[in-house]
């Protein structure tokens, strides 16, 4: 996976102001999305641990096993220090970070090594790092807005591009394959998901795409996305297979209102709450609410998912630079299910929608 | 991602006598490999925690959020809880565990969770899962190692096509590609990883395809491997556009013997450090230690790297029905790097070689 080239001495600089405001003394994070947005490297997914240790008065260092070194492009903003295979990563990693009173720990990083630190260093103070690393990667920058908004449109090119395949006969798998390969042609690096979910499996909203062929009238919900830069995007639109039932087109109207309402609806200065609440709203008066079950969106950026969530409970102000999906569902189990997202980027007197494809339900064969 | 319709009763039975020698109250796994391994469900990498929590004298109960749990299968070994939007995941979790004790924590179970259970129970003692879930996931029955020679046999077979491929003026990207539509086209449900390191590329173990064109004399060094049935394939053969130069052939030769050696070495018994002894000493006594810069392999299962490490240090002893990797490999910086990695299963007097195709080198167009 590759990142931009971006300033990563200011970031890690915004890092340190941001843990002197928290009296975190060293930031340690692993695997996610952390890393590579304060580093421009991504950690992988494997037992030896690579792990980015900032500490609040000192350079920053990325330890690295020895032999994902090469992988590691020099930002000029920390030091790069691998460790062999029969080193202790651990404790040079609590080396490193001096010891600290409090050390917060970024999110994802595994329980086997938080663990071991907490048993190497028993006064050190561990803390999540979510606060601190969601402050930063929240707002983003006109560069991060940058590779959403090309995400986004190559994302939007998928789903025109869907309408003249033909959807019936064919599997939910084959569509998701269909659907992979054209996330990649149209420009992102990687495809990284593809729900395909037809007729009654559209209720079920992360159904994994199986065997199931697609018939006539059949409702098919598409939610996918692929990243660019590290950037992802994901978009949902509903297709349909000829003419839908009056039940499904009943609530489809319904849902579109609801969404265009809760995009509507964002600009700087309001909750995060409030926005789920607007879609909610909508879909509960028509009598749907029951079957909308789950929150209205997410953040996104380096990670698909990530703060600021769009749920009831979330007081966090909305400001220029958030970046988030807005999504309504409406599921009616046994029957079908549907999904509208887009997603949004807050600007300074309201939002631009990162998705411009149309949100009306598209006709298939 | 599928896995097999094994006796979960009987995996999480054999849990709870393990969790009892450990002096454990409960068995608390997340994601990574332990789920699927004790519950035949892999949690996907997001925010909302799926857990399973295994109590040392109660049901198991598997924890997931609503909108995830159509895709869990009743394996009739355990409850269902589905979690809303709303709730705290991680209180529910502590309450169904029954605030233990002592609660022993998945490996890959997100900091961030682990930090939450750790605040609100503080008189719990978190330990790491490891131990116990090693001690069960390492000792594979006859149907794992099926999974596991079924995963390397279709591995072989891509190994065998790859043969008939053009390499010369082909990026190591697009021999990669290559490499992943076969694995799944050879039996594979997906594809995981297709290293293509060319020329001095090798010489970086785990060197990430990139844009090099392959040319004339290049070795290449091709490490692949797929899921079937959620166990992994993972091999490595050397490839050679027409003739090498001389000082490749005399280190291949090397090589070719210290995996023999290693191979021939594995039988129950022996710690695991022994093996990587056998093939280190081979290498060395030719001159080339220096160049084996990582460890001899790694144990293989629903985790492509799992418990046994075939490292110094390890002491372990082997038994049968542990899989692992036997993997030596020579890395000679700005020149060229080779491996020969086989899957291979301890058996009551000896090993049994998952992999089959030839370790010779490969001369390809």
């Amino acid at each position: 996976m590759m990142f931009p080239a971006a300033d990563y001495a200011a970031r890690l600089d915004s890092a340190r102001r941001v843990m002197d405001a928290h009296g975190v003394d060293a930031l340690m994070v692993s695997v996610g999305a952390d890393m590579p947005y304060l580093a421009g490297y991504e950690a992988p997914q494997y037992e030896r641990l690579t792990m980015l240790v900032v500490p609040g008065d000192g350079e920053a260092t990325l330890l690295v096993p020895r032999l994902e070194a090469p992988a590691v492009i020099d930002r000029g903003a920390f030091e790069i220090l691998p460790w062999d295979e029969t080193d202790d990563p651990v404790a040079i990693a609590l080396g490193v970070a001096g010891r600290p009173a409090t050390a917060a720990i970024g999110d994802h990083t595994w329980a086997r090594f938080l663990l071991g630190m907490q048993a190497q260093s028993p006064t050190t103070r561990f803390v999540p790092a979510t606060p601190l690393t969601s402050e930063l990667r929240a707002h983003k920058d006109e560069a991060e807005i940058g590779w959403l908004r090309t995400a986004g449109h190559a994302a939007d090119r998928v789903a025109a591009r869907l309408v003249a395949e033909r959807f019936s006969g064919r599997t939910e798998r084959e569509i998701a394959a269909i659907t992979r390969e054209m996330i990649v042609e149209e420009g992102h690096e990687v495809a990284a998901f593809a729900i395909v979910a037809s007729g009654p499996n559209g209720a079920s909203p992360h159904h994994e795409p199986a065997d199931r062929v697609i018939g006539p009238g059949d409702p098919v919900v598409l939610d996918f996305g692929g990243r660019v830069m590290g950037y992802f995007s994901d978009t949902t639109r509903d297709f349909v297979v000829g003419e839908p039932s009056a039940a499904y087109v009943a609530a489809y109207e319904v849902l579109r209102e609801a969404q265009a309402a809760a995009v509507d609806a964002v600009r700087p200065g309001i909750a995060a709450q409030d926005i789920d609440r607007t879609a909610r709203e909508v879909i509960t008066a028509a009598g749907y609410g029951e079957h909308f079950i789950h929150r209205t969106g997410h953040g996104i950026g380096i990670e698909v998912h990530e703060e600021p969530y769009i749920i009831e409970g979330n007081q966090r102000i909305l400001k220029p630079g958030m970046a988030f999906s807005v999504e309504p569902g409406i599921y009616v189990p046994g029957q079908f299910g549907m999904r509208i997202e887009d997603i949004v980027v807050v600007t300074g007197d309201g939002s631009e929608a990162l998705n411009l494809s149309s949100r009306d339900r598209y006709t298939v064969e």
